[in-house]
């Protein structure tokens, strides 16, 4: 309605309308142009010369809402665009992670801000009656664009300035285009708004819609789960094309907005972005100004560069805590696979067939006796962590309400802060601290989120009373409230409350079942490893494919790290169990995840009487480290093989770690990252030459030796198997 | 599956099937029977031989879940029951509330708890391939009903006990019935998800579709609404019959459930529940051992028995707090009405087209000129309050966020904690203090319900601070989480979250646009007055009809009493702002109000300098109570007239209020309730002979003269107006 503003936005128009606007990387290698076409924002990539996204739409349906003061909200963000003004910079620093892969990280990228102007007109009537004519009012709304190009990537996202026009307005959806150029193999797993814990799938675009009739059944099995598109994947997709470039699509920063799914149409070969809804079907309730996540487009010809970059955590912003001193990397056992697989239990009694945790005196309950949770199962933990170096005990089961905890619409399921009866909090909390050790915090909220924010506070004090400075939190089952998904806009807030709750308390926070991380953890350093995958739980359930753990780094990881609990040395649980499951890793394979799956928290996840019978190997995860002053990716290739050596935070001392698919591998380590004249203890943990995931998992050789920089290790990784290797 | 109670439940059976079991009231004016018909639960009321309802069914529909857990719940608790046990028992006990109408409540019933059986079969074919053949295995679930027959009607519920086969369920619908005998004429607002906030309507009912268009035009006009069918009303709904007999229909103690409305079958004359559902459409997530609340009928030939009845209260659990010392009556006055009418604002500053409170700094924003809120203006009121013997002052708009508050679909739209730079929270509760009166505190939620409760503590503590012991909330606009409802389940659980939290922090709750009340006060006190209706607000919005509150104390009050805001002596608008709304009552009209709308919470409402008009009439104000020894409804229609006296608590004096509607009434009080022999000094605050709502509202006159017992008063009031008198 601001007319002064017309004859600037016209004179800048003619200017720039009709040139497509261009910005490269530093380097050169990729090159984002943006221009208008068909009235609507288009832009498209290429790298090397070689094009990566053709020429994509971008834009936003909005929602109709009855309120009248939303009405500006109803126009579509979609045509009628205009490019007003263009800004170009660059951007060079080299910032400090809390913990990571790396002791720096470069930030180095070149910039495009374009502004847009969506401009239409509404008739008006003269108000006196005898008047005749009519007259076009001019409206107009802004909308930025910014692309950050970096040498293996781009991040572009959307921004609303506040303005008159653009107040608050609701999603319907977004409609970011991502125009691929052919059928390209993919690392995928199916879309849906609940769950990321599927199989991951290898095929090309054109085949993701046959596995639907597989993703349908597979669904099903999980406590909670919506499908909603056979052509729907989730981010970070992987693929790469015929000519061998590797595209990674993701997101950045995904803070207060909806997660971002994509869904192909096949005809053209190209993904559309598709939020994740709330309880009214919408997509997300905004208020200028306001930014969308970063969308993010990485490229390279070689495959390990989609392992050692920055690009998602650059996109994010610095740390917001001001003292991080308590935010430490993590190792740790606990009370937990023994439930897994079924040993053991998380609840107490089996005496009622549901509870109320007002109406239930567990002291007068009749144990099952089965209860893992207990005081001497504990203290063993304690014992083993203390013994092996290890940081923490995890202990889940310890509090009430485990009897019919899920998928049963309870509310007040979990109250986070009553043991049960034979779980001594004060004691055994004292008796871990009196060996160096911690407990770690269990959360399971059930999804029950409502409850879980009216409880968090106690929760925390309690942790903070008895010394816990961890949490593992859970997701289990349907969200309540009720309709609403695991990955809305409502949730994604959620879960950064309890991350902004638990820092205020230094309590690091490590999610389960929540939305898969877009590199918040920059901004947020207490937030370690998640889960938000199918995790080394799925052994005990049928079990993973071998080549999982060389694809997750490509997708799952480019959001920050997974606590994806490895260390089964005990691969048949059979052998102490009635689980009739194995793990899909050899022995060796285990050992190469604390290396190839990076993350700051690093669990040891077998019972301690598992690891009592190979405590050489177990030596590999005593010494192992967590944090790192720099990491090289050594081979890499998705779904085959991943090998990357690692140099202790703060030490001299370098692991080296490395997994392959079913196929088995043959690893060439050039060690000429190893400091000039020194001379290391080299100890290697490799698959034994029979080896074999399924047939003869649990054959290992470790091997010692003296290397200097220069020197090459070749090392055979058995089907399923892989290696590790430590460097004093 | 447990067939070893199947003989038992067979011989009880044939003993009890086919017999109506009936109760009566202690008087044996009410009876109830109940039988099973059609395989379906099934009662009738009747009252003094007479019809009252006619044999309606009960049951629910159930939903269908993902879960298989829930499988059990799939199966709709309507058909297949037959009784099990009978059992009747009786009640008589005599309880003190911590405030109310009467010093003493008798709650005196007698009980019929009928134990009911559904059974079904389901077939079952034998796991080994070669065994043919296949049985029937046998379910049953027990589902209890209890009604509870006083003499001025009945109240009963489902209790569904733990067991096997019905652990949770979700409700689809509740269908219980209440067939009326006639076309009786009732008097109802329609029946809506989000707001009671509409103009009562008197109409047979079969008119109540009529009224439709007309209820669809009148919800636009509200922040939040679902009106969800044709014949849909709301409880409590007051009907009287051709033959004099008066009946009202609501519910008691509805805690963790969904409120109920009925809808009308009009072939059949037959009202059926209508539950309030979540953003899913679905109506409850039970867990068993549960209840619902109760199923009011109240009945009698006598109108006043419909306000002195305490039925409703005493289906309520007693009093849950064991501290009660800080819970008191209260009359306030507020920064308010200013804001209602127009005049001032609530909002601090109109600079910004939309505020995020984390971004702005309103210290340096330009104040807008009209913030009610500021130090001077409450500082007035102070002393206002303090010269005037009120306790409280409330102060609307103190806090920061109010700029844009209201159906943005903002989260955070208030943080409760932060005023506005002019409204210096210190310096005004110590003036406050200093004078003996407190200021009271305001929350309007906005419908954020996550947002409150994540901020709640901070602002209960807040409070506790600076020494408030008392809070209104608010819940205007759509109720965010999207999608869900103000009256449904996990709102009504939301309500009484924040009245527990409350009561932690010793604060009272005065909430408005919350669900109307079911009797809950009895349990938790520190509920005192709310809204729930449409209130004193809505005649500076067009107005309300004159004989709304002669309609109110026969509904919504039915529940627990109403924050109606009375005391507008200036009521033409005009005379000080803008407004063009005229209050649709007398002068003295208002003053009764103190006495016919019951509540332990009176607002003086008016702005100090409209009081000074006429401060003869407000002593009236300053001596009349708001807790009562006792209460005697002498004259009583709907929607025509209602006169009562009362005997404030722990005094000698009584005071006597008449409202009627707008065709005037002459009020005959025989003073028989005074004590025998004591003279006392009566003031009558009566409308002038010409006075009227709208042509002559302010012309009133005071009279003085000396009574006792027996003596009789004949007042007449005006066409909207009443009379106040008080007796010392």
């Amino acid at each position: 309605m601001k007319v002064k503003y017309l004859l600037l936005a016209v004179s800048v128009m003619f200017s720039l309308m009709g040139y497509a606007q261009e910005v490269s990387s530093p380097n050169g290698n990729v090159l984002v142009k943006f221009s208008i076409k068909d009235n609507q924002p288009t832009y498209e990539i290429s790298y090397k010369g070689k094009e990566v996204i053709r020429p994509s739409k971008m834009g936003f349906l909005l929602a109709r809402d009855k309120h009248a003061s939303m009405k500006m909200g109803e126009r579509d963000l979609m045509k009628g665009f205009i490019i007003v003004k263009v800004a170009t910079s660059s951007f060079d620093e080299t910032w400090q992670p809390v913990w990571g892969e790396t002791k720096d990280i470069r930030n180095h990228y070149n910039e495009l801000l374009v502004t847009l102007r969506q401009k239409w007109d509404t008739p008006h009537y003269p108000s006196e009656p005898n008047v005749k004519g009519m007259w076009l009012e001019e409206h107009f709304r802004t909308m930025n664009v910014r692309f950050r190009v970096y040498d293996d990537g781009v991040g572009f996202r959307y921004e609303f300035p506040q303005q008159e026009e653009l107040n608050y307005f609701i999603i319907k959806e977004e409609k970011t285009q991502f125009a691929m150029t052919g059928d390209h193999t993919a690392w995928w797993i199916p879309g849906d708004y609940d769950t990321q814990e599927y199989s991951i799938r290898t095929s090309r675009l054109s085949e993701i819609k046959n596995f639907y009739a597989e993703a349908e059944k597979e669904s099903k099995g999980n406590s909670s789960s919506t499908l909603f598109s056979p052509t729907g994947v989730q981010t970070s997709l992987q693929m790469k094309t015929d000519d061998g470039l590797y595209i990674n699509i993701h997101e950045a920063a995904c803070l207060d907005y909806s997660t971002m799914h994509l869904n192909l149409d096949e005809k053209t070969m190209t993904f559309e972005s598709w939020l994740t809804p709330d309880a009214t079907g919408l997509k997300g309730c905004m208020q200028t100004p306001c930014s969308t996540p970063w969308r993010t487009v990485m490229v390279s010809d070689d495959a390990r560069d989609m392992l050692s970059s920055n690009l998602i955590l650059n996109l994010n912003e610095p740390c917001a805590l001001d003292d991080v001193s308590w935010i430490h990397p993590t190792k740790y056992c606990g009370v937990w696979w023994e439930m897994i697989v079924g040993r053991n239990s998380w609840n107490y009694t089996d005496e009622y067939p549901s509870v109320q945790l007002d109406k239930i005196d567990y002291a007068k309950s009749k144990p099952n006796g089965k209860h893992g949770a207990n005081n001497d199962e504990v203290r063993r933990y304690i014992d083993f962590a203390a013994k092996n170096g290890l940081d923490q005990v995890l202990v889940e089961g310890w509090n009430v309400g485990w009897e019919d905890w899920a998928n049963m619409w309870k509310r007040d399921v979990f109250d986070f802060v009553t043991p049960y009866p034979d779980f001594d909090i004060k004691a055994l909390n004292d008796y871990a601290h009196s060996k160096g050790v911690k407990l770690m915090m269990h959360h399971e909220t059930s999804s029950s989120t409502q409850n879980y924010e009216r409880h968090l506070t106690d929760a925390l004090n309690l942790m903070n009373k008895y010394g816990y400075d961890a949490v593992k939190t859970g997701y289990v089952g349907d969200i309540i409230p009720r309709g609403d998904h695991h990955y809305s806009q409502s949730m994604n807030n959620h879960y950064l409350h309890v991350v902004k709750e638990a820092a205020k308390h230094h309590v690091m926070v490590n999610a389960h079942e929540a939305t898969r991380p877009t590199g918040i953890c920059r901004t947020y350093p207490n937030m370690g490893g998640t889960e938000s995958a199918r995790g080394t739980e799925y052994e005990a359930f049928h079990g993973n494919n071998p080549d999982h753990t060389v694809i997750l780094p490509f997708t799952r990881l480019q959001g920050g790290p997974m606590d994806y609990t490895p260390g089964i040395f005990e691969t048949q649980l059979k052998n102490w169990s009635q689980n009739q499951n194995f793990v899909h890793t050899t022995l060796c394979g285990q050992l190469a995840l604390y290396l190839v799956m990076y993350s700051p928290l690093q669990m040891a996840a077998d019972l301690p009487e598992n690891y009592a019978k190979f405590d050489d190997a177990l030596q590999f995860i005593r010494d192992v480290a967590c944090d790192w002053d720099d990491s090289r990716y050594i081979e890499a290739e998705p779904g085959d093989y991943i090998t990357v050596a690692r140099k202790a935070k703060g030490k001299d001392s370098w692991f080296i770690g490395g997994k392959c698919d079913e196929r088995g591998h043959e690893a060439v380590v050039t060690l000429d990252f190893l400091d000039e004249g020194k001379t290391y203890e080299c100890t290697i943990y490799a698959d034994a030459k029979d080896a074999h995931y399924e047939k003869k998992p649990k054959a290992y050789t470790i091997t010692k030796k003296k290397v200097k920089k220069g020197d090459t290790l070749k090392i055979k990784e058995a089907p399923g198997g892989g290696f590790a290797v430590s460097l004093f």
